[in-house]
């Protein structure tokens, strides 16, 4: 259902209009780490996150006609504005439903990139429903976050930059770390590798008590987490892998790894003094892998993704406090 | 003595080495700028700074005999670092020559990159003496910040980038606002784009009290800052503009534009919550020139360069607490 053509279609449609963010190292990070360490910052993507590559392959993808009636998400945050965005520069109406409690910054944010939004009260609304009536009379197409074709293709063209990017620098064999949430990113990139790179393996990464994946993958079943909120890593916190997603993960991913909290934090100070880019810890779960656990990745170099960067200005500054560099 | 032979002879040994640094922009800025504003962050090249491509070019550029003597610089910090990696890259010693009183992080980052680190007293010693003495004694190579032709060349290649890339985003028309110092990434980027996009304007920007650049522009003659130091724009302070790099600035240059420090510390907050990049307050002075003082500037499009990124935890846990987003 989600393949290598799939993708090499979706980047054909992103060209031009998604960002080619480069691959970024330190020596400092090299250091920590005791391999060469390189960055694929989509923190600088356009809004932010890679969202806006699944999104863009999404929306570009719909005919005319069904487009021009609008699309529909649920998000709290990178999403929203990644599909917002999309859908705006394609002249396309967006729906945005948010719930009622999610920070006036991402609701003001959503709104400015043209989508509307409609607030839910998550106690005693639901959102599903909401989403259903809004479609039906409205002929809305739902682009899901994750377990969705043409979002998961759309994140995939990182991967196949990463392969470009990586044998470039020379390097063939490596870990790709990939913070993992639903595992749209991580199942994308791991089909682009496994058609363009196929010495670099995808590795989900996903912050303690959140991960439900590297447990999937060890078990070989979905495998749900507890909980659901409650993490600063908010970016990357889903109940569960998706129908879509896992199978990609399970046939070609190399084994979950697994993040502190503080350890995420540490990852942004360091990309802030190291790599001067902004990154949230839901974002840099991935690059604090690829320092804090050495011992549990393979090859001379390693690959991590810095997923978004929508961070709340007083969790940056707490970083930069608690993590001096 | 400097031009545009010596920026693509400058690119070709910095092919490969130096960073290809992209062009980003958000929606937001779009809107505070009332028109597209492109940045470029050079804050992403290697050592956080645009330096380091005069380094490398001033580096490459000397026979292999020499080289290996090796070469010295004096700097408070960018060029410190540019010239420490872009000597440590070609084998070749780098003694730097730094004020006390630098900002910490540089001083550490300096040493790190493989550098000796001579400190003086701004107050009480004379920097030329014993920058002379530790030349003459080791057969070191005096590598000028600005006012050195391959520094210049060095700088320009960020100049060809930009004018390639305006190309793509479909702009011909600009003005390109620079953070400037002594000027040699101002005079190497108005040489640029003179050969490659003769639509493209170079315009300096500083901050308040330290436009000497600015004054030597309209009086025609260089003019001198009547101190500096105290500013927290201190990576582009110089006493006045160069000999070389003037008379190419006054021949290539639009009108000099003058920011406050606040407005350079609004910028650096505004870069943090919409382009998720890291910029020191001297490197965020062409940003806010463009966000700020738009009645300055001519056409629909304005690209700034985002020249350095290395800024102390505090100084930008203070810009974000000052600026909210």
């Amino acid at each position: 259902m989600s393949n290598l053509q799939m993708i090499q279609a979706a980047a054909a449609r992103l060209d031009g209009h998604a960002r080619r963010t480069p691959l970024l190292s330190s020596p400092f990070l090299d250091e920590i780490a005791g391999r060469r360490v390189l960055v694929k910052p989509e923190c600088l993507q356009h809004t932010g996150s890679f969202k806006f590559r699944g999104g863009w392959s999404a929306v570009s993808a719909l005919d005319e006609a069904t487009r021009k009636r609008g699309v529909i998400a649920f998000s709290s945050g990178n999403h929203a504005q990644g599909v917002a965005l999309a859908a705006r520069r394609h002249g396309a109406p967006a729906v945005i439903v948010m719930p009622s409690d999610a920070p006036r910054v991402k609701i003001d944010n959503t709104r400015a990139l043209g989508a509307e939004v409609v607030l839910y009260d998550r106690g005693s609304e639901d959102r599903d429903a909401i989403g259903d009536r809004l479609a039906a009379e409205r002929g809305l197409t739902l682009i899901k976050p994750f377990d969705e074709p043409q979002v998961i293709a759309g994140q995939g063209t990182a991967g196949l930059e990463i392969a470009q990017q990586a044998t470039k620098a020379g390097i063939d064999t490596a870990d790709v770390l990939i913070c993992c949430g639903g595992g749209g990113l991580t199942s994308g990139i791991a089909l682009a590798l496994e058609g363009h790179a196929p010495g670099l393996r995808a590795r989900p990464v996903e912050p303690e008590n959140f991960d439900d994946v590297a447990r999937s993958l060890r078990s070989g079943r979905i495998e749900r987490n507890t909980r659901t909120s409650g993490s600063l890593c908010d970016a990357i916190i889903t109940p569960e892998p998706g129908r879509i997603t896992f199978p990609i993960m399970a046939r070609l991913c190399g084994p979950g790894l697994v993040v502190t909290e503080d350890q995420a934090m540490h990852a942004v100070a360091l990309a802030f003094a190291r790599l001067k880019i902004v990154v949230e810890p839901g974002g840099a779960v991935a690059l604090a892998a690829a320092l804090f656990h050495p011992e549990q990745i393979e090859g001379d170099a390693v690959i991590a993704v810095a997923s978004g960067g929508n961070i709340d200005a007083e969790v940056f500054r707490d970083a930069l406090a608690r993590f001096p560099a």
